[in-house]
């Protein structure tokens, strides 16, 4: 019964992960599409590069310091000594559950999603050789304890102890709304700043294609169901809540966002509908197994107009966040941490009342600490890594490669060779029509 | 172990649930794909918000409407009212099985996909805000209480009473040919009639990335496993009779329309390759557990070349049916719904013999007063929502726009922005090639 | 309880054959982005037309001819005509397991997959009428006896006989490193030189769409968690050791193939990041059960390595390999296949050991057996095949159409549709920013 049991939370985990994995390519795209026609490839390589980097630490170390016992009890940081290069997971547990091997697969996605969103802060201009470096040692120094903080939970069982936040702070995050999304916004805007603007900012490129961020976007909206609904570590009742609160959040969010864009600027775009989509998913992360399903709603309406209303910031405060990941990923997380204080039903998996539903002010205050925390420690080490790095080898592509735009010269590509194709119209798609059709050759001027 | 059995179940649910959510943006980027270049990004809103639109009000009033007990025990309608903004799903249920949120959650996607498909008859002349509305009203007066006809059985235990088409009448339908292919075709063909052919139609703009309708199609026919195989209710040999059937239908049907497109046209086109498929799993639908595989290539094979044939009648009849929803879903659904009354078999996991199997012709009676209830109803009330909505806020753009191509002036962007790429040939992709070619800047006459 | 283990092992083998489905439209589009634009529906109509063909030859006699009893216990081929048309998988097995429709339907995909991959060999220049005929005709001739050597086991409950290559032999293939990619590598290259190398080689076409080259390579990465995970044949502790190691491969062969040109060639490349990936992957399916995280990450750095610097080969032997099917499939095979018989380790779920842990020689042995007869016969049998179709009814295009490109001529269809986009750049998407954008008609020259 046990083993059975099991083996269906295992069954669901596998397709979870599977999911999140395409999240990858789909996060690579959705950033790709965002930027200009001759930096897009930099920008997918930034994503696949510095996922591959934290993928290989991951595989070293990652499973002890993120997931295991507290070094010292001070629930800072897992040993990452207890099994480099994670030989131990091959062994079968006779416990059972679900196998380790899936467990440390599934977090292997977390942290390289977590490196990867980064990189939406540093496009146009950064080195591609300084990313690769900067991914794994924000990884080690970052990821790593954050994520101990708020994922490490302390098992009694097994004697071991957990992270500060999941334990003696006792703050809620169900799926990472501190711990990956905040990180990863917060460290955005630390390298952003160490990095500085983009020349010419802000009259930069315009998304050389909608249609790629739509993609990209519906792919990172497919794989949250398995990012958010696989944190319920299993096939049960809190996945099927869990599933249910991220979609009504994510259609709220996409909304929100276009209703407050259609207001202040006339025009309901899809960038907008797309952002506001995955500002919604970013506030419902933490908050799935907390709140009732209008509370989703809730959540996700607020995400997408929060967000929407953020993206101006950058432009006030000078900041160059080239793909708003500020905007998104840090107020999303900002927007779903604390409104869990509010809105959490004791009815919802949880178990937990926030404070409209008699919940104590000391739940608030709880979220805020976690947040502060996450706040200060990602931005300090973030940015000192970068600066440190700067000394070092340069983090920042010459000027005449900005100019040009990275992907030529970087990377020796183009993104599209399209040197003919056809226009005209027809009634339907008869393919005698083209006979007719002369192939159009852009002149090499 | 009904424990563990249920666990399973919901294992495969929750999996299929999330592929059939990447149906969303899939049959954005399949339409989008479709369109001219200058309304490309408004057929994209007009899926992604029609579902969101729907997916908002499905969680308040959704699972009570479709799947609740009928409004006087008259199979016409569950009621809304029972559990609104959905608070009862977050208990678990003492008796087990699938999670009612997860339930919700995958009906959601089922009502919203439903509500976008009829997007593709209103291209490139429906005003976005009308549509929102539309989608909104449509999904209550129509999806609630067709799907209520199909969906909702009479629970005995429950003593709940379920929809007439699935009781009284006794009509198969085992995935959505009626609820939903047949049901968003007709309602195309209403607010095709409603809004009036495009100008200049059928002198039309060809669809601009055929990459992209191949992407779209693939996507729907990777979720049409989840929507098709999670219909089975858990992860049992129904489910897996489903998939292979429906992987049959869909190679069958891609062959099916190149091949009548080959011999009418001389031409396999990709576009007909990709509608085949999806006529295909239209016409699968309905049919997937009650035929063999044999019938599932007989399905695929007639409902990939009816539609094909049946995509010139707009043009003869002269009603605009822009992205041929009438063909596909309409047609599809026809042929899969009619089809089972023929070749069903008791030997599939349905168990109900067809004519050529020994069953009897009420079976095929009850089929067509299935589909001439569902044309009928969807037809006359659509035709009603949308000319009534004309009255009120109007629902088509006007001739400026139309002529402009909806993207820049409704949504203030344009799907692509490649102002630069360069062109020429090279025997391997060697970077330094790369040196000497100079930008090819598009003049800007 | 064996009944609540099957459905978890099914649910797992359902979410799993939902996500390999999507590797074929991934695999259209990854092939059909490398191709130039003239070409590129081809390469997508190849892809999508060769897998229909073998699916619809699979449901008639798939699942005897691979999985079958072996006609006269000779390992060589299984009883096609046990089951044609699959009429039998409808009854469901009374003693559990995994439904044997779903197992069909699982390998399906395999085939149809095999056969696509073979398509980037011949593209640019290959008949699509030649190409389906070669589709089925290589499917029971090629593909049918190497998958039953290698899938087949003896099954002495059933007292059925499998392959010689799984059985007689010994060797070890976790997931189709020889029966699915050193096939169809070696399948790509007997008909390419069968084809000959197109006009103007290696002066050819650039990959018209690096974007869409990604984004067919991460879903085929994705879908690789189905295939390889989905062979552990259940939700168990092997199957979360795979799709560890999977993950673990594929960041590694990324870094391995752009490592190896940024040293050779100076510039890391997109195109080369998602190869080396895909070699990856390639390399670790055979693999992926029989060794640790370490050793995974290994295969994929090897294999990413080894294909990066076999990409030359064909300029240097004048074989036109297209789109590196040898490379890659071939050779990132030949790299998995090979160094399992060093690196095994007895602690992974295969549980048994290569030389560096204390195997014996013979394991290498019957591994280099595996091989040689995998690529003696497949490439002798293709290359007759090609030839023979050749002879009856001519399998290259005539020199117009090759000159063209293959898209219009044939299949009556560009891949674009891209008459006017604007330019520009803006601070923030500010719609209004776009009120005095002009259109940029590409001049009809």
């Amino acid at each position: 019964m046990e083993q059975a049991l099991a083996a269906a939370d295992t069954a669901w985990i596998l397709a979870a992960f599977t999911a999140v994995a395409l999240m990858v390519p789909g996060l690579a795209l959705f950033y790709g599409g965002m930027l200009g026609i001759k930096s897009a490839l930099n920008m997918i390589m930034m994503v696949l590069g510095g996922f591959a980097v934290a993928g290989v630490v991951w595989v070293f170390f990652g499973p002890g310091a993120v997931l295991g016992d507290s070094v010292g009890g001070l629930g800072l940081i897992g040993n990452p000594f207890t099994d480099v290069g994670l030989a131990s997971l091959l062994e079968e547990d006779p416990a059972g559950g679900i196998p380790a091997a899936l467990t440390a697969a599934f977090h292997l996605l977390f942290a390289g999603i977590t490196v990867a969103i980064i990189a939406g802060a540093v496009a146009d201009r950064m080195k591609f050789s300084a990313w690769l470096v900067f991914s794994g040692i924000w990884l080690v120094l970052v990821y790593f304890p954050v994520a101990h903080w708020v994922f490490a939970f302390d098992d009694e069982d097994a004697g071991t102890k957990g992270g500060w936040i999941a334990n003696a702070l006792g703050a809620h995050d169900f799926a990472g709304g501190t711990a990956v999304h905040m990180n990863a916004g917060v460290a955005a805007l630390a390298v952003a700043l160490a990095l500085g603007a983009r020349r010419g900012f802000p009259h930069v490129a315009r998304p050389h294609s909608l249609p790629l961020v739509v993609l990209g976007g519906g792919i990172l909206m497919f794989g949250w169901f398995g990012f958010n609904g696989g944190s319920a570590g299993g096939a049960n009742h809190t996945a099927g809540v869990v599933v249910l609160n991220t979609m009504a959040a994510a259609v709220a969010g996409l909304l929100g966002w276009i209703l407050v864009e259609r207001i202040t600027e006339k025009h309901a775009t899809t960038l907008g509908a797309v952002s506001g989509m995955i500002a919604a998913l970013v506030g419902i992360t933490p908050a799935a197994s907390l709140v009732s399903p209008l509370g989703a709603l809730a959540i996700g309406v607020v995400a997408g107009a929060v967000s929407c209303f953020a993206v101006g910031w950058k432009f006030k405060m000078g900041y160059d966040d080239s793909l708003d990941v500020v905007a998104i990923h840090l107020m999303g997380g900002v927007v779903g941490t604390t409104l869990i204080a509010f809105i959490a039903t004791a009815a919802a998996p949880a178990g937990v009342d926030g404070l409209f539903f008699g919940g104590g002010i000391d739940f608030l205050g709880r979220q805020i600490v976690a947040m502060a925390a996450v706040f200060a420690y990602s931005f300090v080490v973030t940015f000192l890594i970068a600066k440190v790095l700067d000394k070092i080898m340069g983090i920042r592509v010459d000027a005449e490669t900005e100019k040009m735009g990275i992907d030529v010269p970087v990377h020796g590509e183009t993104a599209y060779v399209m040197d003919s194709f056809t226009t005209g119209t027809q009634s339907k798609m008869r393919p005698s029509d083209f006979a007719e059709d002369r192939d159009i050759i852009v002149p090499t001027t």
